[in-house]
Order: C-alpha cells, then sequence, then structure tokens
C-alpha cells in the first residue's frame, strides 16, 4: 500500500536521511547517503568541501551531466510489518552562487539546513565554495507494509 | 576515512539493510531498499512475487537491461561522527532457475537468506516463481567520519 500524501510531505519535511542515486556518463549508478532540507518547494542537499584530489564529487560531475537523479527515503526495523519507503524522482541542478548571500533561493536554503540540522551548530555547513544541489521533485513513489507502518 | 577491509567484510555479511540503484532503459536511475545475504562470493536479494500490474518489477527490468548496478550500506545517527557508508559496484543477474532445486548456487543463496533474516520463519520467501538477483561484487567503495565510526 501507498503512503498518504501528508505522510509523504511530513517526511520530504523532516527526515533526517536520504539516499542520493546519481548515473555517471558511463551509465553506472552511483549512490551516497545525503542530508537534505526542503526550501521553495525544491529539496536540497549540501555539498562539502572539493575532496582531496581536488576533483568535482561525483554526485556533483554526475547531475551536471544527467540531471535526473532519484532520492530514496526509508526506514529499515526489524519487524518487516513497519518497512516503508518514498522514492522521489527529480531533476537536479548544481547551485553555487558566486555571491551566495544575494542569492535569496540558495540562502533561504541554507538556512532551512541549518534550522533542521543542529549539528550545523558544531559542524561547518558548506565549507569550500558553497555549493548545494537542488532538487525539483518531478514525482514520489511510496510504499507500506501495513496500515501500521503509514502512521507518523 | 576508510574504513577497514574487516569491517566491509563483516558488514558485507551481517548489516540488515541496503539501498539497490538499477538504472532504467531511459537512463533513470531506480532506488529501493533491499535485504541481501553473502553466498558463494556474490551477494543475493530475493524478488518477491509480481507486481498486481502482472509486469516485472523495475529493478529486474532494469538489470536485464543495464547489469551494473549500485548498492549502498550506511547507518544514520544525530551524531554525525558515527557514520559511515559502504557502496558496492556490482554486475546484477536476475537468476531464476525451472529447477530451483537443484541449482546449487541458488539453494545456497536462498538458504543464506533464511539463516540471516528469522523473519523468513514468518514471512513467506520467494513468492511465485523463485527469483533472486546475484550481485557480483566488481569493486567496493567507503568512508567513515571517525576511528569509533569504524569499530564493528
Amino acid at each position: 500500500m501507498q503512503l498518504p500524501e501528508s505522510v509523504i510531505a511530513r517526511r520530504l519535511a523532516d527526515w533526517p536521511v536520504a539516499r542520493l542515486a546519481t548515473v555517471a556518463a558511463d551509465g553506472a549508478p552511483h549512490q551516497v547517503p545525503v542530508v537534505f532540507a526542503r526550501s521553495g518547494g525544491s529539496l536540497w542537499t549540501p555539498v562539502d568541501g572539493k575532496p582531496k584530489s581536488g576533483r568535482e564529487l561525483a554526485r556533483v560531475r554526475n547531475v551536471r551531466e544527467r540531471p535526473h537523479v532519484s532520492l530514496l527515503l526509508d526506514e529499515y526495523s526489524a519487524d518487516w510489518t513497519q518497512l516503508w519507503w518514498i522514492r522521489v524522482d527529480a531533476q537536479a541542478r548544481v547551485v553555487s552562487p558566486e555571491t551566495p548571500d544575494q542569492d535569496t533561493r540558495f540562502t533561504a536554503a541554507r538556512e532551512a539546513l541549518r534550522a533542521k540540522y543542529r549539528q550545523y551548530e558544531e559542524v561547518p555547513l558548506l565549507t569550500g565554495r558553497p555549493t548545494l544541489i537542488e532538487l525539483e521533485i518531478s514525482g514520489t513513489h511510496s510504499w507500506c507494509a501495513s496500515e501500521a507502518a503509514s502512521r507518523v
């Protein structure tokens, strides 16, 4: 069975973690766990500083070439009647404004991340050139194992 | 930092859940949470009965067309020093023998799933025509946030 729309909306706002799947230029899928926040109708996930190699992160390279991505929210439980997932199909865009403070959508997304994750009181958000990936939702699919699993 | 090889091996054996990413014929990524077990050097994940639509599950269709898949293991924690992930690149294969009981690799994988998940004492394993997806590991990447996160 599917999750109610209200539950999907709430989990897209509140759930702390998701897995982002992108596709590389050679067609291979790539996954990474991400934090995310909702702002301005989109979901936003931060890109931390460049890896030591100096190359862009794989997810950033992939999104530039192939913007169609998948975001999966779910919670595992040993009680399989409690299982659920939400799969978001999205068009992704790398957002790295030269003057972030003047980009109101960017700053709103950054504040949404800070508001959702109190960890950012201690961990720096957006080290290096400030970069977010914006996920414009094109569709959602959901599943839950039981009525009980659909409750918030 | 990376996880020690011994930890990767243990989590590939013991960790209860992973996210499988496949790629559809149109190039879009697809994700679903899966259970899995290690057997005969591969990882195996069960395919439950066909959906009501009568079509094959998306992951099965995708794997037949594009065998390169990604499997992600990770554990979210509000304490970000505890974060870790393991990403498995794999070549996937849909295995659905006509006489499963005579296929020793298939039966070994089926028993590995039963041994790992006691839930299968109550939930039927492999309803419909018995089908597993075999993931032949072609590489693993890992990351952990701290020494503490790398301990088993």
